[in-house]
């Protein structure tokens, strides 16, 4: 069986569990967390040199680290990767959209406003700069699902699964969604998929 | 023909220039700076809402954004794509390492060196920020490049094509390839693949 090494509360841990309770893959769950040091622990180091979370490990002891590209690894060939090369090219997009442009902004302030431990690191100038560059994010969102039900085409893909964990966590970071309904109803969707989990699941055993 | 709109001197922007090159795929180049405002103008940003190059616009007037999934479609099927599914994830974890852990502080770093419309954001704590998570993406690769000749099995795919963008430039932004021998040699190897071209490379015509 796969192993996600992760911690239960970051939004891009949630993404593997999320898809795999999607997609029915057994998985087991071995808690990993920044905030404890056990991404810096030397055995961790040992099995992914850039010591973050999420991390896959397949039963032959493989590893694979970035939440996105596990995605695409565990998705391949199932129904959340377009068939068509543009709308699977688009989807990259967001993907790569969500590490770039919407993580560290939407994410980071929410981290920055949850964890007692990073709030020597939540000054003004940073408040401030992860809300102006969150919002922007938010609005590309928008201006996509104002008008769509779905980030691409008119079915859920791993852009929608990537784009949910930390955008449905976004108000506890200061953000209203109020100001884009379009992703609001969006999120209810994400929501209401057959075999959804919230963020704090993770299977028995 | 295909159409890149992008700033030659930008890394990202490199990255489907030069795979072009490498697989002689015929494409029109239309320069477009975030330094000149050509990012803001209301025409560009009717193309793509975040406002970013490179854009891949078709023939038929599609875009898409994000220099790493405009790798990911035009080098589909391509030999620049490993056919094994956990080779194309681990090339996808670099395409996101590359975006996440590397691009903010080595591609940040020469920005603020070499661009003096930027001096102002150039502070001592964001110099020094930069150099510290450069350096810790600079020994991510090293470790992987002391022991390998490519990022991925044996032969070289989209993450050397993507990660070689910004690290060649690293030296401009202060980083000394010294330390990392493996990426010397690596650089060296990506630069003789046949129909490389440099970064101020843009077809004719």
């Amino acid at each position: 069986m796969i192993t996600i090494h992760g911690m239960t509360d970051s939004g891009n841990c949630y993404k593997p569990r999320l898809l795999a309770a999607l997609l029915e893959i057994p998985f087991r769950h071995n808690e990993v967390s920044f905030l404890d040091g056990g991404t810096r622990d030397p055995a961790f180091l040992a099995k992914t040199p850039n010591g973050k979370v999420p991390l896959l490990e397949l039963e032959d002891g493989r590893t694979l680290p970035e939440s996105n590209a596990i995605l695409c690894y565990l998705a391949e060939g199932s129904r959340f990767v377009p068939a068509d090369r543009f709308a699977r090219a688009q989807m990259m997009s967001w993907l790569f959209f969500e590490q770039y442009s919407h993580e560290p902004h939407v994410a980071v302030r929410r981290s920055l406003v949850v964890y007692p431990q990073l709030a020597a690191s939540a000054t003004p100038e940073r408040m401030a700069a992860t809300l102006a560059g969150g919002r922007k994010a938010l609005a590309v969102m928008e201006a996509r699902l104002a008008v769509a039900h779905w980030l691409v085409d008119d079915a859920p893909t791993l852009a929608d699964i990537a784009l949910y964990a930390y955008t449905h966590l976004a108000p506890e970071g200061g953000f209203d969604l109020a100001e884009t309904p379009g992703i609001a109803r969006w999120l209810a969707r994400v929501a209401a998929l057959p075999r959804h989990r919230p963020l704090d699941w993770t299977p028995a055993g």
